[in-house]
């Protein structure tokens, strides 16, 4: 089986994992839990839960009831992220993967509480690795209740002010400004590292991977969304409606800096080079092996579209 | 001391243990940790975490690293809810306490993510449990993991769409419309009870109580959010506005349908009186003693403010 073709199988079965977690519709309350499943279910790479699942199998995990309520919650964070940006207090947008947004169907007060009902959701969901682990003969318990409660506290401060949140707001406050290039370092680091981070730590974390495994797995997936979302600024230069998708040439309109703005498009694209090359490096040095993870992670940093 | 200095104390101390767990202003993004701050600290009669923390006391809990956590995110998770309800496509408020509410001083976009954020940090914060629980001896920490997971998992479940977030999303659809009295018990439920029957669940658990004296709570605390409710439907119509400090007749107004316009001023008074009743006799029943939070249930359920 090529790439292709593995990356397709996986993401059909994190799509079944997902189905397994997303709330009943029922209830006098039932319009929230449609609104959320409708954002949850509008399709997408699944990329978080994929990185997340592929980390713990290379340090041996085998637990399906303790990584699966993970990778549900971080699929949950990642689109509650989009239903809030979505709004039309932040980015305003009506059309996400060619379907309407969840507040242009559902209004703007439910846009607003099923994202809170994600995020807390997200959290319920990872609770339920607590049930597996009760689950388990005592001698087993101690130390996989310290692994899921370490998985939580880096799962929360990934997405949260830390994470995610923080660099959604370094983003919305120096939109339009000139910004130096180490605030631009942070927001990215924070918007597009936070949660792929979070996915790759929680994995190695579950597994059992040392500390200083997963420190390595922190700065592999923080190289891996540093470059992901270089690329992007580069794609938004050079790309073409019809490879990308989207409209290019959006942060010039915007007057956003980027890397392309700041370093010029020659030394933006040597930055992603240098950046993916020391995240195999550091990955090489793990001396473990998961062949399409490897790809996957090259897939990231290298995309054209 | 008289109940009132009582009271009076407590608050004062659970500030202080608020004050240790809000984030510090800084980095790039500290616009939305003063934008946190600012709702955090706006007063209020913190009144969830003083239940919590004497229902912890009443079970014998005596970990303050363990349920300081668990107050200060109870109290995020209140104020949360707060901060999206103000917003211009919920309730549109402008002003709460006296102070400008989040959004009207840090803009919508802000007051969105700030609400995020809040709710995100509140988990964060329960999270730092953990920490204490890992610097105790090994012999201790299984069981402690456990009462730290059900709790994590209580607090969750009665935030979120099948807690308060479900009563939110109940009461926006209902608004306006004649209504039965099971959908509005139900609302009551999960809109009021929720977060009072989380907080009291929490505190008992963290201290150790067995399944049926939680149970129990639960009930207790069911039954102090759904008389307070009540209490609420008739101040609205029997109050003034100065001894409730807010417009009365806003339900009649809003076409609200509520206990009152259900069952009559008479009815709706003697169900509190019989919830107010069957809650005190529950607490009777527990055999364990705590005057203190006796009193402010009591106060809770009769309040004539």
């Amino acid at each position: 089986m090529n790439f292709d073709q593995q990356i397709k199988q996986k993401a059909a079965a994190i799509e079944a994992v997902l189905k397994k977690y997303i709330p009943q519709e029922e209830g006098y309350q039932r319009t929230i839990m449609a609104a959320m499943n409708y954002s949850l279910l509008a399709g997408g790479k699944r990329l978080r839960p994929m990185l997340m699942s592929e980390t713990y199998e290379l340090f041996g995990g085998r637990e399906e009831g303790i990584i699966e309520p993970f990778m549900a919650a971080i699929e949950m964070i990642h689109t509650y992220s989009l239903v809030h940006d979505d709004l039309p207090a932040m980015d305003n947008d009506e059309y996400r993967r060619g379907r309407k947004t969840t507040h242009v169907v559902y209004g703007e007060a439910m846009g607003i509480l099923a994202g809170d009902g994600l995020l807390n959701y997200a959290f319920e969901t990872a609770f339920q690795a607590f049930d597996r682990i009760t689950g388990l003969e005592a001698g087993e318990q101690s130390g996989l209740y310290q692994k899921a409660a370490k998985a939580l506290q880096v799962l929360g401060k990934k997405a949260g002010i830390y994470g995610m949140i923080g660099g959604q707001v370094i983003d919305m406050e120096g939109c339009g400004k000139a910004v130096g290039r180490e605030r631009l370092d942070h927001m990215y680091q924070l918007k597009t590292g936070g949660l792929i981070e979070a996915s790759m730590m929680v994995g190695a974390i579950l597994a059992g991977a040392t500390e200083e495994e997963v420190l390595k797995i922190e700065q592999i997936a923080g190289d891996v969304g540093l470059a992901f979302q270089i690329k992007d600024d580069i794609l938004d230069v050079t790309g073409t409606l019809k490879t990308l998708g989207k409209p290019v040439h959006s942060d010039e309109k915007n007057e956003k800096a980027t890397y392309v703005t700041l370093l010029g498009l020659e030394a933006a694209n040597n930055e992603v080079r240098g950046i993916s090359e020391r995240a195999i490096t550091t990955f090489g040095s793990l001396g473990k092996r998961n062949d399409f993870l490897l790809d996957l992670i090259k897939m990231l940093v290298n995309r054209e579209y």
